[in-house]
């Protein structure tokens, strides 16, 4: 089969022939429908410090994926053939206290497919069976590949009550999108969508016509936010960028008491006058990952089913696996939403 | 009466003879029969930059105290003449919205006793009736004057759960040691006490014989903490020292999914790790500041009712009013627990 | 001034010519300009055993309602004179243990307006300063007189998450009106509205065009139910109507973990079958009662401001005071939303 | 192998000499050391029609059991053969709504060992891998075999808040002398223990020697507990007994805003004043029933580590297998703490 393949310790990827993967009594096998690309598949791709500390090529990568069961394990009773799923991207080793007590997404074993194990950027791809979402047949196969990264969206909004908020999103890229339409769907009675990027802010916009929009490159956000907020500051701050300035500002937008969801990853440490923007304050600050096994994903099946949101319109740009190379690029310009593969 | 003032902008304070206050309509006038040093009042003294940010002398400081009710204004309901109370040190203004929704104690416009008006250092306090908590008349004075303190400990302790948790304090000062006894009281299954001075390493063990004692200054307190967890981390940390170092370890030694409440205040900002030590966890980061009100004293009243826990030991010395240079700099100094004085 | 007045323990009331009621210290008196009637008032009415048990004639009644201030007591400091304020029917002591935590809404020594005080179906009312909620001088009078029931349904339907649940409203009358707009407004992924009166049905497909209808008289409504659940049932039952047969129906449609909040007052005393009902489905049960002061008016002004519900519609009837007996006889009907008075 | 048969439809058992259990793929045999009698079980000995309407015989009944694993199915990757483990009577599908969102304790389609499958009073029995709870190779028999009540016990207490709360236990059969224990040892600041054997009561006694007694055979324990809390009602109620009449109790001794857990199964509906016991109240009120996978197991390890509680003295009596007949009638008269069967 085709699968692109980290071939090397050094920037770039390479597209090539391989076998099919074998499966083990506890896996599947799928045919990938629909890949998306993740922020954490660029790391890979540019061979980044994140990349080089966690990667050991050669290794398939992707791992934001939907496909059909045309294999399954020995020992697996569920999906059945046939069965349209979506990846769960964490394998979680089931026996430790955090998989015993509810919280197997933060497992102390994780494996992370197309990290630790070869992923789903290929024609098939090999997944535990516990990481299989199973989605009704006339899912879209698009949907499916993006259910993984708006999952993180409702995880981080959802951590805490949004209900009657205001909730400051910070950072528009795919997964700010999903956060910004999330919240604006779920009961936020005040949304500000904060990201430098134009077009992102646009794309915000379209997700949430309700969103105030604020753009930090232009304006002073922080003042902009205590003015619309009575002088009080949001209930609510969704850090999603990774930024170190951003982290600053969604404490100093905070009002006392409110909380702060980290969900994006900074690359550098993050300095944090702890006396002012945690204690005196009381935040509540957060730190998300990845979803809820499965409380996160019966969130999203209840939401999309609903209609209250619909997170196609953050996908933006779609490639045929062949074009990895211009894909990749792209995803890595910071102009688009989500950017598909298809193997 | 006599009366500590912080005469001027610089180190020291003057014992001197002033009027008795005045008070207004809404207040009353205690005889103080106790009242406890704060780190706060340290900081006023050796006029640090955190006293020259918040005070304009002159000002009588002290803020911990139990008094006698022997004045009240004409629209005072409650205390009582006669009433023996203690004192809440923080004014909320009552009109906030974090005021009108049960968090007085994070008002948007706190004003606090004997940083922002005259304290408790005196023969005679005026305190805003909105900020008594009355006593049994039995109550000894001195338990009355530690019980803002103790309330730190208390909200901080029980700002989650600590039932059939590991807990790890951070710093045996006053607070920190009010903290080890209460976990130790309240259900914690493990606790950890995490202190460099071997004399109040001691008093933690007189108040909780089952703490384990960790000296950071003499081993690598992350490991053996994490060897006692089954290298899986303790459920919650209580940073009370303020130590930018501890705080950092506060993190370190959490387990994926765990609480640290950041009680202490540190004097820089704090470099976090907010990837390893928040996210990938998915830690919960909490700051905690005063006292609910009047939830926290209700919470300590049953707890002291129930016999459960006995804070006065860790009252170590007592002196006269006249004494105050003595037992500022005994405070100051790092080894005793609460230092009391008697005006 | 014109006041209606309940003259005797028996059915009826009286509007008379009364004096203007004098204020005390700590109240204010409002000119009323709009009040809605009340399942309560209806009792009052009609001299029912409910009314029987709690009131002492003679007593103007009404309470929920929208003044202006014209007359503040000495000790007053909000609101202030011109003030548009809406009215809280509780009066709490501020003394008790739920008073002191958080929890005035169920204070101890509560006193009802209306009940227990004179009420506002009147020119005037004196009202305790702590029970007006200042309102923007634009705000509707008819809308601020509606606040109170709203807030009823907002506290009731908020006690637990409703966020991409599906919930399940048990009568249409005014509140359960309330309470099916609210849930479809703030995120509920699946709405189904329970009442055996079409026209009241028809009232909440127009506040919520998503929701499911559900006429108990004329279908199985546990059967549709447990269909459109997957057989699962709902996560929330919002118990409004006060029927025994409602209330019981109210467990039987809910799913393994789920909440039902219980709203409305029921005549008879409930027998349930603990077991089935409530243990092996580990159901959480939430007594619900008034508003949460402020909470739940914060969230409401914050709703309101948000546009994301407009309660208006639910007022369907309007008449002068004079028409007391039209208006109370209509109301008591059950074909009706909220009918107002205007003094 | 021995085990003990229900073998018809009415009431007795049979000790009979019967094959040893094969198992399936996901199974383990173990070889059972201890097995306690629980309520069920007298169900099924006496043929009570709560066992006619669940018990299909012929079975093996019993389900409080401690063993070591002899055997392991093919697909078992833990317990691991030698492990001493105790049993966890629900079989969970897995696969449900409840089983993906960390309620599998409550799961749409359980099975219930010892009931619906082959039970432990035997010297073998098959048991599902995923009802192991692994023990250290020291715990004493006796103790794993009480693990799974104590559980119920740890469970129904930990619904909600405990520390410095006021409970209330209703009932001292095994359970709710747990309870007593458990609520004592993990931070309830006063403890009301309700029960009219005095057998029963100076178990509780023996237990928690800070409890109050109150026997409701002999006095009127409604007007104790308030005049006890200041007329305020207790903070939390533990019903274990499933009387009608304690259930009644429960809600009359309760504070305005308190919690009722539900743990006792009553035999008939329980009629309930639902506007004064739980609507005005505001009461909390919840089911509670089995154990949460796993994190009630790992409360009960850690609780037990520490030394905190003791539930061994709950154990009074032990007899042979072959006394089964003794030992079932002696269990079901009420006077006993838990009966323990040796196979």
């Amino acid at each position: 089969m085709k699968a692109l393949v980290k071939t090397g310790r050094a920037p770039g990827a390479e597209l090539l022939d391989v076998d099919i993967p074998t499966i083990g009594a506890t896996d599947v096998l799928i045919r990938v429908k629909a890949a998306a690309i993740c922020g954490t598949d660029i790391h890979i791709y540019h061979w980044t410090p994140f990349a080089q500390a966690r990667l050991k090529p050669p290794l398939i990568f992707g791992h934001e994926a939907c496909g059909e069961v045309v294999a399954v394990g020995d020992q697996v009773t569920t999906p059945k053939l046939g069965d349209l799923v979506a990846v769960e991207t964490h394998i979680p080793c089931g026996q430790c206290y955090q998989c015993q007590t509810g919280a197997q997404h933060i497992c102390e074993r994780m494996a992370i497919i197309g990290v630790h194990t070869d992923g789903a950027f290929a024609e098939y791809a090999r997944i535990p069976a516990v990481c299989c979402w199973r989605l009704s047949k006339d899912t879209p196969a698009d949907l499916g590949a993006i259910l993984e990264p708006l999952g993180v969206a409702v995880h981080g909004a959802l951590s805490g009550e949004i209900n009657g908020k205001s909730v400051a999103v910070f950072g528009c890229g795919p997964i700010g999108l999903f956060c910004v339409g999330v919240v604006a769907a779920l009961g936020a009675t005040k949304v500000f969508a904060l990201e430098p990027n134009p077009t992102r802010l646009a794309m915000a916009h379209r997700l949430a016509p309700q969103a105030r929009l604020l753009n930090p490159a232009r304006e002073d956000v922080v003042r902009a936010i205590l003015e619309a907020t009575e002088g009080r500051g949001v209930d609510v701050s969704l850090e999603v960028s990774g930024s170190t300035e951003a982290t600053k500002m969604a404490f100093q937008v905070l009002r006392r008491g409110g909380r702060v969801s980290l969900i994006g990853m900074p690359s550098a440490p993050v300095e944090l006058d702890t006396p002012e923007d945690i204690i005196y304050k009381e935040a509540t600050v957060l730190g998300c990952t990845g979803r809820i096994m499965w409380q996160t994903w019966w969130q999203m099946q209840y939401l999309l089913e609903s209609g209250r949101f619909d997170p196609m319109p953050v996908i933006t740009h779609r490639f045929p696996l062949a074009d990895f190379s211009s894909a990749l690029e792209l995803a890595a310009g910071g102009e688009t939403g989500k950017v598909l593969l298809y193997p």
